[in-house]
């Protein structure tokens, strides 16, 4: 499972193999089912979870039961309940699997640790707060002034390999939209 | 205008004062006056700015003229387009100041070299990136999930200074929301 943090750590930062077998130290790992929750509302969020396999979502269900879809996350990214995360509180969403999943999983402490130790590691990690907040920006532009239509295309040409795995109800909630305008929009 | 950079920074970790004296000379100074341009669309962005004084809005203005508000930032805050500044490419927002501003600005070129020579500079824009992220991340759940008069309640909380000096077409504006239903909601 560690080839693939080494490789996403290395398209920011290079790494020695001493310093990443050190940094490698700092994940556990986990492996979860299709349909099993990685965190569910209000419990402790511990760990940021690197996606090394698997799809999974992170929501929040509102007091009618409708799900309202904060991100996904497939190879590569990252995913946790954040506000939890970094201020040590419990969770507001629910995360769960989409797909069998496994994670690499990364404890607040331990990022502050090897953050603080390998400068590199805390360059890394600024450079990828940066792009997600770049995306959350573009994200809200895009709920504020572009149509569902707009907002449809936009998301297709940026994640093709989302429409693939993820059903379209979710693709809606994640939108914003309802399923049978999503349902007009792709047929 | 340095001691509020200092504080500022001060927040998240500690200077010596050669150590702001240094990281200040990074910076350059800009004065505005109300409803004058920082940034227009088509702009290259050099700069990320930090607000000592004033109030800035960031927008995109669509084909049909209407304006849409990415973020306000007074006192204390940073403003910027990020994707283009981060990205080195033009603007695709807008910026100008809702009052007179005095403002403090940081070329990606020197936020990359502090960060690079001071660990404790990477750690602070680390740490501000995380924020910031939490905070969009709450403001898309609020779009996606909230009433215009939820969204307006925690926003008051949130910011409740921001009223006193707001327009309320602008905060109808923020919240995507009409001014009509905004009225309502204030009155």
């Amino acid at each position: 499972m560690s080839i693939e943090l080494r490789k996403h750590f290395e398209k920011i930062t290079p790494l020695t193999d001493q310093e990443f077998d050190y940094i490698l130290s700092h994940f556990t790992t986990k492996k979860l089912k299709k349909h099993q929750y990685l965190i569910q509302e209000e419990d402790t969020v511990t760990n940021d979870y690197f996606v090394v396999k698997g799809l999974l979502k992170a929501s929040h269900i509102d007091k009618e039961g409708k799900e309202y879809i904060m991100q996904f996350a497939m190879e590569d990214w990252w995913i946790t309940d954040y506000q939890a995360y970094f201020s040590q509180t419990t969770a507001t969403l629910h995360i769960n699997c989409i797909e069998d999943s496994e994670l690499l999983c990364l404890s607040l402490q331990n990022r502050d640790k090897i953050c603080s130790e390998l400068h590199k590691i805390e360059h890394f990690f600024r450079r990828k707060s940066n792009l997600g907040y770049v995306a959350l920006q573009r994200r809200i532009l895009s709920l504020l002034n572009s149509s569902a239509k707009e907002r449809y295309e936009q998301l297709l040409l940026q994640y093709p390999s989302l429409f693939q795995r993820v059903p379209k109800t979710l693709i809606a909630s994640y939108l914003g939209v309802s399923r049978e305008t999503l349902s007009r929009l792709s047929s």
